[in-house]
């Protein structure tokens, strides 16, 4: 019979029951949309009017928030992560029976573990090595002596350059390019001379990589984002960056060449970071900051415009241009001013 | 005979003809590069001495400015509209036999309108379904169960993910991305989890979506851009965002998650707009523009720093850390002056 | 026998040697990996304490440098430029035998050189042309009418759609995208009309465009990246823009419709530079800039928030919306100070 019962996905997730344990529910859906027949989650005071509204057959809660629930339930110390396991217990993941679609083009050198699965149009370069169970989507290109570990999702249409090396269960997202050469360019006379990337790509266990990110190999070591770090669509890491184990990186950032970000960081979207910089472990920096300089304490960072109505921004902008004269001119005045006080004393 | 009169345009486009109308004109080119073979178009005053130098053969003009026009003419209500007509008049779009191109992939369950054109090295997954007239380019990847509708055109190279619906007449450039995972993380001990994403994308009607744009699809709901959005280049739509109807988005913009903006919006290039806002209808947002609140009211909105030789820049960056001190130095300046006012009086 | 000795090497880079010239390398590094059989590089006076703290066996450095050097090294005019061709002595691009793989589908009427080498599952359209000893990626995509020059390289997954022009040793990296529609619309009544883009795109000679930027086609005319122009990752050119000679463009910047930016310029990642502004020659745009008018002298430019601790930035920020009345209650203190001090003396 499809579906859950509360005591069922309290046996696989954990937790106390509370209210009617043995219906079951056939989904999970937001607080907004779910039905009798699904099962939501709430994750704080803020969601908690909401869930009181809510018409979902039963709810994953904190037991600090469980007494202000009147639907049945399930406690559970961490709903968020529990309500993701819910989603994959409903929803699992299609099963695909392994192999080598016709299509796909293998170097003879290349190899494939038997229990991979190689999509339609694929090209996989010499010595390239993929591990078990590893999926790898239709037009995905890897590059020559790449290695992909098991349980690898490779979504359609990546590429990989050669000589990358990417641990196990790593996720990449559609047109994400990891090992393309680094920004690396010498001036030579009259024109730029193209330095060679000799350095490769570096992927830990559990990183995922959003769509159309793109990851430069190093100029001569490797650039290397450590295990469990999660980065986001749309953002650079240029060559020769490290970034930190468990570190997540919101989209549309920038990350110049040889910073190295630490461990446990929260980089907001549409930051930009520029090179040879080192950030500290748990740093949080906030959405559209610009990094200029070494961060060396833990600490949230933040350098953002207020936004303004247009007309009152010119206005306000217009200054921005003298506040090194307005700076002066209180000067003046806190000197003048203590000279008339002195005499008037 | 190739090429059109201004009568024969007329009669398309509608307007008013003055001066010759029986040339033969065989092409279209801005006002600079137009030659006497050539037809040009004016939008306002400030191109008015440019058409006038111009040597183009004939232009489309508003009836304002037409009396100031020396070259034959046709008066149009819209000028840019009716120029964007004429050069599909005379650059129609190459027929393209349909079929399916044997060196793509179709699965056996998806559908395939007899009329509709899939290029070479295509994948098209489980129950996907492809309209009528549509045509999927070179190394496009559709994930099964998802839907396009009729009159579509994927240039080469978009990776569609599973359980999408997109409308009639959508535009997809290449190596945009629509439905990749949402950034949806849950911190458990001591690293994240991913949350799976199961809600879908959905394009509405006459969505056009630029080169490497990336459309996350939905956690739980669906992520939605409704009839009519245009989405220039490389654009970040987090998940569960809705973009309103014939809303225009410039490219290298970011909009994070469950981010609702209103219709008829214009956002300028590189602006970056945080989660969980509401956006009204018809806002504008300058280029570079930083949104980290909601906007309730239709008007435009800024926040950039202006920009200034570096040395200016520096002198008055140093003072960007210390606005709140000069803030506290005026109000204490102004009790003193008032204290010595009183005493001097 | 594998490797070279400093004679040989100077033999072929140029430049004095200094020390036992005999011994074979094997290899290059940076200064802090090298090894006792391996060269590096010392590009100026910051890297000199790691260059004598190195352990590597050879150095190439400059004359001025070169008297606080123990290594054996190569004394040359410029250290960077001469690492880079060291590099590629040492690790030549490995050859591949022309030819077109089979899985490619190569239009009828499609001029490849003898030559060349096509990857698999590329698609080359009507009438495009591949030059002399050009290597075209797995899965990239070239438009009807698209010539490609000699010695060119694209990396696999990269999309030229129609009528570009690519000159000789261009390289794209994966996922760019050539010669999508520029955002032009125009606005009818109540929704956008799509004006059709016409013009094509053209890079000059020695132009290399990073992984998943986007080059625009033009509206009418063409869009130009002139000879020597570097780009790199993830950055938006917009239809119209011209790039000049030699100038280099950063990471994550975009660069709207028409704007014109001259030769050997710099520009920093993440700027983003408005439409039809002219950019003079040699101009150095720091990164994060925001560009919003024209810069007619060559210098530097810059306009970003310095970075604070979010609670400073907050207390600051505030002020930022009070500028106008800063500087209004500043011109009042000075008017009311003056007075007193006209009555005190």
């Amino acid at each position: 019979m499809p579906g859950y019962t509360l005591a069922e996905l309290g046996a696989c997730l954990g937790g106390a029951l509370v209210g009617d344990v043995g219906r079951r529910y056939t989904g999970v859906a937001s607080l907004e949309q779910a039905t009798s027949e699904q099962i939501s989650f709430v994750t704080g005071e803020k969601h908690l009017a909401a869930a009181q509204r809510s018409r979902a057959g039963a709810l994953l809660v904190s037991s600090r928030l469980s007494p202000q629930i009147t639907q049945p339930h399930l406690v559970v110390a961490n709903p968020h992560a529990a309500f993701a396991r819910a989603v994959d217990l409903f929803h699992p993941e299609p099963e695909i029976a392994p192999g080598i679609h016709p299509s796909a083009h293998i170097a003879d050198s290349a190899q494939i573990a038997a229990d991979a699965w190689i999509g339609p149009h694929v090209h996989i370069a010499d010595n390239a090595r993929i591990g078990a169970r590893s999926r790898i989507g239709a037009g995905c290109s890897i590059g020559a002596q790449s290695q992909i570990g098991d349980d690898c999702v490779l979504h359609p249409n990546v590429t990989v350059y050669s000589h990358c090396r990417l641990g196990h269960r790593i996720i990449l997202h559609s047109g994400c390019v990891i090992g393309s050469d680094g920004f690396g360019l010498a001036w030579e006379d009259d024109h730029w001379l193209k330095v060679p990337h000799i350095g490769g790509v570096v992927l830990e266990d559990d990183v995922e990589v959003g769509a159309n990110t793109t990851v430069d190999r190093g100029a001569l070591d490797d650039t290397v984002i450590e295990r469990g770090a999660k980065l986001d669509n749309l953002i650079q890491i240029a060559h020769n960056v490290r970034i930190g184990a468990h570190t997540a990186i919101a989209a549309c950032t920038g990350i110049a060449g040889s910073t190295h970000i630490g461990a446990y960081c929260q980089i907001g979207g549409a930051a930009m970071i520029i090179g040879h910089l080192e950030i500290a472990d748990r740093v949080v920096i906030s959405a559209g900051t610009f990094v200029g300089k070494s961060i060396r304490e833990a600490g949230t960072y933040t350098s953002v415009q207020p936004l303004m109505a247009h007309a009152d921004w010119k206005r306000n902008a217009a200054q921005l241009r003298h506040l090194d004269r307005m700076h002066e001119r209180i000067k003046e005045l806190e000197k003048k001013l203590s000279e008339l006080e002195r005499k008037s004393s």
